[in-house]
């Protein structure tokens, strides 16, 4: 399991000419870490004296970005499960006719799968960023820079499984599945660039 | 050492209370993430038939990325290190005035020195978004989105290693100091917001 590994291990594995772990594991991390700075700086404004008004607001936010932050460690697993599937269908024999057609049907069905591994991720990522305003806004300002960290990483892995949306759907050959899925994630992305400025430079202006 | 340590470990400790790791960890690991898929890149296009003229150029590149790698990992322990130390400086005694003033001299001057490192961090990950564009135009077709989401990584270090700095130069009391910090860093960062999407752009274009 990815999440078992040393960061240093994981580093060289991704480094190395292995598929996997590639750019899908990297996007879900970089998201994880985003939630696991939202998590920071609530549990470093919850319980301090300035902060009380604000206290139940910010241990709602953390019970989100805990989760999220689960969901994320998942989806690493999973991308690179849904991946090799999709490495296993291209090895299938491709001799007959019938194996030819039975091997691309199994491509397609696995590719529709990994698609849906990066568009659950980019939810997820949207979701870490709108909490990161949160804490941004209301949270403790010694930790502000944190959560302006917490909304470029959630921003950065919200871009990454975008990039790796695009590049399953590239292949797939059902127009309207990928037509869906192409809406679906401009729905995701919609205002987010934006956002990740506005939440920055308002970071920013407090540093 | 945060390196040793698992990804769900060190995801946990970010997520705590604990003011280390934070957002100077999490800047200089995303930065590493952005210089190993680099290498991921370079590695699956070295020995590759139809990527013969490209392959001294991808090993010189590799070469790069997989020093940046490690520089970046230097600086998660020196991003502790140097935190420990400011804390430690504000921890001093201030009773009597002169503890007041070799206290304040401390502060100051551990807040210089973690100055340096995001300073440093942020020129790595300009130079590991550079290696990204080079190898989105020039590496493996088939692993184009990971360089994209390497370019998109090495951006996200960058902007937060930025916020980093202007964290630090905030209780900074020599101006001198502080405006040739903000300076250099403005160097750094010059043109590449630009140029990051500009990449990104290039990438989902080849998807």
């Amino acid at each position: 399991m990815i999440k078992d590994k040393t960061i240093h291990h994981f580093l060289d594995d991704l480094a190395s000419k292995s598929a996997t772990p590639g750019g899908g594991s990297a996007a879900a991390i970089m998201g994880a870490m985003g939630a696991a700075l939202v998590s920071m700086v609530c549990n470093l404004t919850i319980g301090k004296k300035n902060y009380e008004s604000v206290e139940p607001e910010m241990k709602e936010i953390l019970a989100k970005s805990e989760s999220l932050r689960a969901q994320l460690m998942d989806m690493v697993r999973s991308d690179v499960e849904v991946f090799n599937k999709v490495m296993a269908a291209y090895g299938l024999p491709k001799e007959t006719d019938e194996q030819k057609s039975a091997r691309s049907q199994q491509i397609q069905s696995a590719l529709q799968e990994a698609t849906d591994v990066p568009i659950e991720c980019a939810k997820a990522c949207a979701e870490v960023i709108r909490l990161s305003r949160i804490v941004a806004e209301k949270g403790n300002r010694n930790v502000v820079s944190d959560a302006g960290v917490a909304v470029v990483a959630g921003h950065a892995a919200l871009k990454s499984a975008a990039l790796n949306v695009y590049v399953n759907v590239g292949s797939i050959k059902d127009e309207k599945f990928v037509s869906s899925r192409l809406a679906q994630l401009n729905g995701i992305l919609n205002g987010m660039d934006v956002l990740n400025e506005e939440i920055f430079q308002s970071v920013k202006d407090k540093l």
